[in-house]
C-alpha cells in the first residue's frame, strides 16, 4: 500500500466508507466499505473491491455480473476517514438493476 | 418525521451516513452523520443538521460560518442505510476553506 494510504483512518472495525461516483456524469452511484486490504486490491486491480460487512468477505464489484467499476481516481476527505472513488462503470451499480443505488427520494 | 424516514436503517449508534452533493455542479462536498432527530431538523429547517460524533451534539452546518447548505432533495440507497443530500451551498463545505472536503488524491 502507498504511504498516503497508511494515513487513512479506518474505524474500530478496520473499515472506511467509500463513496463511488461516476467520473463522467458525476452521479453518486453507491456507498460501500473498504478495509486496508480491499483498498490495496482496488489500487492494484484498477477496479473497486469492497469489504462486504454482511458476508464478511471481499467483494470485487461486478466480478459475477460484469458490472465492474474501473477506477479513475481515489480521493479522501479532510479527516482522512472517507474515500471518494471516481469510476467508469461497466453497468448498473445497484443490485436492483438501477444505475445508481440512490434511486429513491425521501 | 415522515413515514419514509422511519424505514431508514440507523446503525447501532443510531446514526446514518449522509453524503452531501452540490445540486448544481454535482461535486461531492462532504460526508457526515445524522441521527433521526438531526434528519428531522434538516427536513424542518431546509438546511443540513448533522450529529457530531466527536462533540456529541447537533451540528447545524454553517450556523456560525454562514456556510449553510440549503437542501434541495434527500435520497436514500437501496439498503436504506445511506443518505444522499443534494444541496445549494452558501460557501465552502470544508473547515479548511476548501470548497469540498475531498481535495486530496490518494
Amino acid at each position: 500500500m502507498s504511504g498516503v494510504a497508511t494515513e487513512l483512518k479506518f474505524d474500530e472495525r478496520g473499515l472506511i466508507p467509500a463513496v463511488v461516483q461516476n467520473a463522467s456524469t458525476l452521479e453518486v452511484l453507491m456507498v460501500a466499505w473498504m478495509n486496508a486490504e480491499s483498498l490495496a486490491q482496488t489500487q492494484k486491480l484498477g477496479e473497486t473491491v469492497f469489504w462486504s460487512r454482511s458476508r464478511s468477505k471481499f467483494w470485487h464489484k461486478g466480478e459475477e455480473s460484469g458490472n465492474v467499476q474501473k477506477v479513475r481516481e481515489i480521493r479522501f476527505d479532510c479527516d482522512a476517514d472517507v474515500l471518494l472513488i471516481l469510476v467508469d462503470p461497466a453497468g448498473p451499480a445497484c443490485h436492483t438493476g438501477e444505475r445508481t443505488c440512490f434511486f429513491r427520494t425521501l
